[in-house]
């Protein structure tokens, strides 16, 4: 039995002096100062100090018993502190409560990291005391915020008229299949479940039956290679409108920004977003998720060097290339070790050959290092065209299309970084919309859609489906935080003919197509609205508004770089019965049965 | 491109007359009176009346085309109608819309059922097809109900300061394992994690890391055998507090309740609950899940009968069993047939031997079925002792303890439903309490755990924990609704000493503990406050607001009878290259790899 606690360790102030008070928590610091025993008690709300006086001995030989981490219970005073004692970085910090009586719930051996912000912890051993790591005050923070961030989300979707319904988690596996997460059915042998990699198709089903506005904060998965900073399962604000097109979904996640940026970061964002298509993206900043915290758009040098006769610029662009530059704002002067680190770099993370540079300073004018391949007046004509002033530095990037862009804005971002050209206080939100609606993949010889099979092409480019699919965009849009892409839909295809045509396209053929997706396209039959919607990342979106930059720091128990949980071991090996039950077994199992 | 609505088909009334007005829905009817086509025009808000008249030839044409559940656009202008062509039954059955555009979005077949309420269809016709069962508006209204029941219950958790935490979907496999749904990971040969039967272990250690106050709505997971009305996922509310007793997790989830029936129900429900041990559950009402709606409650017959020379009720007695009647009143004078009937029906539905019993009529005075083995006086005391009066049935069953009392609580139920005596308008709620901790199993020869392995037993019964483990109550509760279990918790162990106890005394031994529940032993070192919560059924609750009798009117996606989405076919059979990603081959797979 516990006490009965009449404050959080948040909650006493002056005014509070002289009432008696119960107090639970966690032992944070226990001092012991000429008799006189302090404890900080903390709880998720704050700490509050308690004072065990050396009258009651009783009491203060059962308080020398306190170590770090115990949980107890304390009954006292609230006295305020002398004016000498105040502690202005506490919420509590100008009282005190001594205590009359203590109830020692949990003893606790020392833990394997200390119970604070700012510690370096091997990561391995914070998930492996997850529970412990969730103690520090700046991840319950977080979680807190990002239980604040799922009640705003939900509240603004209730009051406009948003049905929340909860989609399936055991259903059909879908084309995506090598990145399901199986699930065998004990009850009907030899056949599977999958987790949804995202509720898609019953989101689109909802819109069949007429549900109208549906939304849902839900868990999806995805068997992913291993990479940094991706989780197994993962969450997203999943929503789909019927009667609407792109603007309409556009307006309804604006207004759904502004009131979480309001609510949770208490900062009053301008809607609606800027907007940007595809191929802006890609030729101003080299990615469809720009980060536009800050400038260095990417300058076209291709025209002014395609007659050039260095040849690595005129065959890169006679080559169906192209040559890009960046200006970078008061390095002009960079010296020539820093160029070679530089250098190396980009070459180790973008993959380009080689990295060009005009620089312009004092002591050396205009100098480029390929100068001698180039006649003075290419170099001027690129040092206009990139608006590089005394004291720039333009960097220059050659290769083939898209991959150049790809580098080039994979460098603007280095130099962002680097030189510090980022304003970390700003939230920029963009659009990007006019996707192309697939994309070759010469590996497989056949076309991937770049968002999914459900996406509309744009009506203007419906007739180059059949001929021209490379070239037809779609209905497509992303949203972009801070150079993060925080969500993403579309408006989708409403007529099972064009659901046809779409997976012709994507050389799925008809059996397949009705195999994997015949329910939808049997639902196709009976009157189906336009439709769109989106999801987005809460995952991410908490992380950015956190300011962290690892999603482990906003999920309660995470799976480390290994997809795996070291905390509870998982995934284990089952015993031999379970598989059995479940009418499976393990590949590499000699023995047949 | 659709049309952009401006009002909804549930919206438009008589002050709409003359606007010009844009609807966007269903063709739910569509009726041609002497050249005037009429329309009835559905979505998830309403219907509204949609007329095209002749003038306009065009459209009156293309309004001829329209048939059921064709999905269209419709601009036009409203207006009142006649008096005598008023529908009262409608929300907007004042006006009517005269239409000068007609958007055809899709056109539909014939569906395969009509979209109707009160429409007797094939339960697997329905499911098949559960996009147009959706269309019908009573299950619409469900599952926007089940949206508001959810809203309502996040709101008040957050009034009362809990924080909302995602717990895992992929985890270990836990004791109850062979229920477990395992999922094979691709990235980790040879290994499985498990999905969740419920977040205990997670809320637990998150009350070890100092979160206080948790909830959830949250899916969980369970391949039970296969049977009716069970489904393999399902949706709870997950709760957990620090530094409670049972009392504040019971007002707690009291004040839920309140004003879950507030909120959608619209009802004012008396606070606090009843409650009830489970011994005098099990005595009054033959279940721990009573209905209280309606009295009939046990009466023990076996003292007054245990001397009796009929050597049923007596050697029942002697052998430690009991004889127990209900008197149902106003059956006294139930015919032969009927008895009959009945009493072959309690023996096939109960087990039961037989039935006895003692009728109150005008004609027969006091009949007893067994009259001849009795004394008068034994019928007069059992008379007297179950209170029943002319015209009165008593219903008599002699068994063993405790198989007769879940037997006569089946009876009981029996009867209140057979003879009206359930007032379907209530609500009423019960608390449970003083569950035993663990029960034998004679199969196994081992104790399990009436509630978990979590569940911490009466401060004042731990003693008894080593000798006599069956008589340890636990601080365990449900919560009752209408005769359904909607929910249970408990006040946790939170000594390592204590949970390895119970380990112990459940037969799990310290290695497998620590296999299995390592991580949660381990974080017993590190303080762990005095906490306890409680899980409730979403479905189940939802269900019986919705006055439904089936979890599949209130799931969007449900599951059938086999555990099966008839709707996508799942589960399904997958590739091989599948399962060989994932390590694992079906059991009865011959050939070696």
């Amino acid at each position: 039995m516990s006490l009965t606690r009449t404050h959080t360790c948040g909650a006493l102030t002056e005014s509070d002096a002289g009432e008696k008070v119960t107090l639970n928590g966690w032992v944070a610091v226990r001092r012991d100062l000429g008799g006189v025993i302090f404890i900080d008690l903390r709880d998720r709300y704050g700490v509050t100090q308690i004072v065990f006086d050396q009258e009651n001995e009783t009491l203060h030989k059962k308080a020398e018993q306190l170590r770090t981490e115990y949980v107890i219970g304390v009954k006292g005073i609230v006295r305020k502190r002398g004016e000498e004692n105040i502690n202005p970085e506490m919420k509590t910090g100008t009282i005190e409560v001594v205590a009359h009586e203590l109830e020692i719930y949990s003893e606790a051996e020392t833990t394997p990291f200390e119970i604070k912000d700012g510690i370096e912890t091997n990561e391995d051993t914070r998930l492996k005391y997850r529970y412990l790591d969730l103690r520090r005050p700046k991840i319950q923070q977080n979680l807190m915020m990002r239980s604040d961030f799922n009640q705003s989300v939900r509240a603004y979707f209730y009051d406009h008229d948003f049905t929340e319904v909860e989609t399936p988690f055991l259903m059909k596996s879908t084309p995506e299949g090598a990145r399901d997460y199986l699930v065998p059915s004990r009850v009907n042998a030899g056949k599977f479940f999958a987790l949804p990699q995202s509720p898609q198709t019953y989101k689109q089903l909802l819109m069949v039956s007429g549900f109208d506005r549906y939304f849902q904060i839900v868990k999806c998965f995805r068997d992913e290679d291993l990479r940094a900073d991706r989780q197994p399962e993962f969450t997203q604000i999943d929503v789909e409108m019927s009667f609407v097109n792109e603007d309409d979904v556009l307006d309804m996640t604006e207004g759904l920004m502004k009131k979480i940026m309001h609510d949770v970061k208490g900062i009053d964002i301008d809607i609606p977003f800027a907007r940007m298509t595809y191929d802006e993206a890609l030729q101003t900043y080299g990615t469809d998720k720009p980060d536009t915290r800050f400038g260095l758009p990417i300058v076209n040098f291709s025209e002014i060097v395609e007659e050039s006769e260095f040849k690595i610029f005129s065959r890169t662009v006679a080559d169906g290339g192209a040559v890009l530059g960046i200006k970078v704002p008061g390095q002009g002067d960079m010296g020539r070790g820093a160029i070679d680190r530089l250098t190396e770099r980009v070459q180790r993370e973008t993959g380009a050959a080689g990295l060009i540079y005009i620089k312009l300073n004092e002591q050396d004018g205009i100098k480029c290092s390929v100068e001698k391949f180039l006649k003075e007046e290419t170099v001027t004509a690129m040092v206009e065209k990139a608006e590089a002033e005394q004291g720039d530095l333009v960097l220059i990037l050659a290769g083939p299309d898209p991959q150049v862009y790809k580098q080039m804005g994979t460098l603007r971002l280095m130099m962002g970084e680097e030189h510090d050209l980022i304003d970390q206080s700003t939230y920029n939100f963009l659009w990007v919309t006019d996707f192309p609606l697939v994309e070759w993949d010469s590996d497989e010889h056949r076309y991937h859609a770049l968002h999914h099979p459900f996406t509309a092409p744009k009506p203007e480019d419906v007739e180059k489906m059949d001929d021209d699919p490379a070239e037809v965009r779609s209905r497509a849009y992303d949203l972009v935080l801070n150079g993060y892409e925080i969500g993403g839909g579309s408006i989708r295809i409403n007529q099972r003919e064009q659901q046809k045509q779409m997976f012709d396209l994507l050389g799925i053929d008809s059996e397949e197509a009705q195999e994997r997706f015949g329910f939808l396209l049997d639902a196709f039959k009976y009157g189906v609205p336009p439709h769109g919607g989106i999801a987005l990342g809460v995952d991410r979106i908490v992380m950015i508004l956190a300011g962290g930059t690892s999603l482990r720091d906003v999920i309660a128990f995470p799976k480390n770089k290994n997809a795996q949980s070291t905390m509870d071991g998982s995934p284990a090996e089952v015993d031999k019965e379970q598989l059995d039950e479940l009418h499976i077994r393990l590949k590499n199992t000699l023995t047949n049965n």
